[in-house]
């Protein structure tokens, strides 16, 4: 592995960083914080330390698998670390682990906040706040259906996008490829999500943030009641609509955008998350019918939203679900574990790898009565391979595995079981919000810093398929 | 399947619980309650019943598969119906399902209890508590080491007993040898600690069952404050270290026994399972020290039983660690999952697995960055076969699986998160308390009908590693 060759790229990354931090200038001019200087020092840093990393490191032209792991890695970690510049320039969050925090949330899509007064923040700062849900989203979905599949991180190959492009298995073409198609349908979505929006009186600039967080299934908002403040069904429900799109696999976006809608429903994976979408809207309509919301239509719209939020780990919300009834709670914990599709920006275990370990179960249960018997996990119409089964089961004890011991540390940092654990799925899983005292409502401020060195972790394992992020902890890794 | 020759098999059993059902009867003379009718009248009930299931139902020379799987599920359920007799007819317990809550905690060496005042009852009521515990544990090291190893159950192949005797693979006459060979050595270390803790001032009567009691790992008490009623350094020490060995697998016993204590050591299982131990009484006693105890030596004796009490499933108390600091509750939640090892009469998920979970998830990693080298997860010097890697892989996700609907149930029967789901993890790991409102001092009376049946289920599944009682509700199964 040449780490001169991951610096060149980490440089060409910073460029592209250097580019996008200049966007909120726009909305920087004449604010009361001097945000145009604290936009345009950090873009420098980053365009100079980029430029200064593409000079000094070479190219190459092949990127072998151990560098894609690093790559990625430390690209997100990067991304991290100098986007959080515009924060601690700006003054609008002094801590640099706050900042950072704040960062990795965006880029992570995760959407759990440091922030307890949103609004008090300069407009500039809050876009891009957005932004990085957006780019982080970008680059979610490059990475689920194009990268991973590659490197054969947690069963992800049976995702790999099958959109048209050169069949050779060079890294560097098919990416590109994949990229330009897919980043397509979810600028496409992004524009139409904003023009509906304003068609429901919101401003440009709030509609286009939400729709940033929205598409990215991030969760940030620029109003401190998160889209409760808008206190409009229409708005709700477009919400709703675009956080359920961004669960699903982009590939079948793309597919009906080419007019071949019916790839929805030929999707095994599509149609169990459309299952489990209706049945916990069901649930939690009938537990909240009479206890929380008197009308059925009040109680769908809550319902649907929450249940979207969370379940493709959004983390918006228009109700505070811990004043519902505690087994609402325990549904909604749930669907923080499952997550989204494969393939689309939401979070979580996602909706394929809990579909397999149910099969799973099923056919190791079968095998018990008839033991010469052959009968394989499919998925579609597809069998999975043993290895790829073996690789989802592997996941999902690792999950739970980090899960258990990151719960750890944040009790010994000092939070409560429910909070600390609920902190831990709302980050590894990324969500945004938990419950308890990291609820809906709440924050992450209060957080010790060990805490929140904790959960940045957590965000970013969770984000990168936990193995990505793992195997550099192998000593073997970086073995000649 | 033959469900007639089930039915006769069921019948062998229930004329064994007769006779089972006479041993109280020494204490039962004299007593306050007619015990003595209660345990005649029981025993003659299991003798007739099984005398005419025996006579109507015909007999078969072998078992196959599937009617091993039934004969385990219902031998277990008709000893916990039947063997709740007596504590119905004695007006011990005057609610048949709390009855069959206590039974079933019983022959599955849970301990959880619905008795309040435990003292209040009749000394014979509670010899028998304690014999279903004794007669649970035999039944679970033949089950493990010969039974389920052969019906392919769980990875459970993996931990077949290589004691001597006849190497035909018919279910018969190996379950017989197994069960002889291993039952002696029950019945050694039952004496031998029934000895020591009448040395200690024990009563034999209270010695025999606490004995009982600690060599299922099961943990039914004759007092109300459990082992800290005794007050005594030397009976806590007495008892740590026969829960230590009633956790480990019963065939190094047998061996030890022979003379090669060596084989302990050549056990990894056995080797991971000190470590366990030894790194959580550590911990336990470096947050305890100063906190709750003052003195290294009580520290040592509080922190060693009750890491010893619930790693090994056993569920004595000679504290109340709910007072402890909520770090060791975390400790202790987590110690509760792992469970003892295979082959012994401790509950949870078992430490051999949760060795070969860990081994697995390294041996994942180091494929994603060595995709052609060939490195198989080994258990000792032997590789585990693919196929029951994936049986153990199957049984995590399972276990995980019944601990999340069970914990949902619980709460939709009212009771709270953290009690909900201790109580689940507490009865699904065979351990007996739990945390919160079914903590060490609490009792399980309070708990809805609902979840008592729930639990019920979950004590039965977790005895018998889940694949037992699932595969019955399989329709192909019951198929011809």
């Amino acid at each position: 592995m040449k780490i001169t060759f991951i610096l060149h790229i980490l440089g060409a990354l910073l460029v592209c960083l250097a580019l996008a931090l200049l966007t909120p200038l726009p909305f920087a001019f004449g604010e009361q914080q001097d945000t145009v200087s604290a936009f345009t020092l950090s873009s420098s840093i980053c365009l100079i330390t980029g430029l200064a990393l593409i000079k000094i490191f070479k190219n190459k032209k092949e990127l072998s698998v151990r560098e894609g792991f690093a790559v990625v890695t430390f690209g997100w970690l990067t991304f991290a670390i100098f986007g959080a510049l515009p924060y601690v320039l700006s003054g609008s969050i002094s801590s640099p682990l706050d900042a950072i925090f704040e960062t990795m949330s965006g880029f992570t899509t995760t959407g759990s906040t440091i922030v307890a007064n949103i609004e008090a923040l300069p407009r500039s700062i809050l876009f891009w706040r957005s932004l990085t849900h957006w780019l982080g989203g970008m680059g979610i979905i490059v990475l689920s259906l194009a990268i991973l599949p590659m490197l054969g991180v947690g069963g992800m190959q049976l995702f790999q996008a099958e959109v048209p492009g050169p069949t050779a298995d060079r890294l560097k073409p098919r990416i590109q490829d994949t990229a330009k198609l897919l980043w397509g349908v979810y600028v496409i979505f992004t524009a139409l999500e904003t023009l509906l929006l304003m068609a429901g009186n919101m401003s440009f600039y709030d509609a286009i943030c939400h729709s940033f967080a929205t598409l990215a299934t991030g969760g940030f908002s620029t109003r401190n009641a998160s889209i409760a403040a808008y206190d409009s069904a229409y708005i709700d429900w477009v919400i709703t609509l675009f956080m359920f799109l961004a669960g699903v696999n982009f590939s079948l976006h793309y597919y009906a955008l080419k007019g071949r809608i019916g790839e929805y429903f030929r999707n095994e994976e599509f149609r169990f998350y459309l299952l489990i979408s209706c049945s916990a809207v069901a649930i939690l309509m009938w537990m909240n019918q009479g206890t929380v919301y008197d009308s059925v239509v009040d109680n769908l719209r809550y319902s649907a939203f929450q249940t979207a939020s969370i379940l493709t780990t959004t983390g918006f919300a228009t109700a505070d679900f811990e004043l519902w009834p505690v087994l609402t709670q325990y549904i909604l914990l749930f669907l923080m574990f499952i997550g989204g599709c494969a393939g689309s920006t939401g979070g979580g275990m996602k909706v394929a790898r809990i579909l397999l370990l149910f099969k799973h179960g099923t056919v190791q249960l079968y095998h018990l009565i008839h033991p010469r018997a052959i009968r394989l996990v499919k998925l579609g119409n597809n069998p999975v391979d043993q290895e790829v089964m073996q690789s989802i089961l592997g996941f999902f004890a690792l999950f739970m595995g980090v899960f258990v011991t990151a719960s750890f540390l944040m009790a010994a940092s000092g939070m409560d079981l429910v909070s600390g654990a609920a902190a831990v799925i709302a980050t590894l899983g990324n969500i945004g919000p938990g419950l308890g005292s990291v609820g809906p409502v709440d924050n992450f401020a209060h957080v010790s810093a060990f805490g929140k060195s904790v959960l940045i972790l957590c965000m970013l394992l969770g984000r990168l398929e936990l193995f990505t992020v793992l195997v550099l902890f192998l000593p073997s890794f970086w073995r000649k």
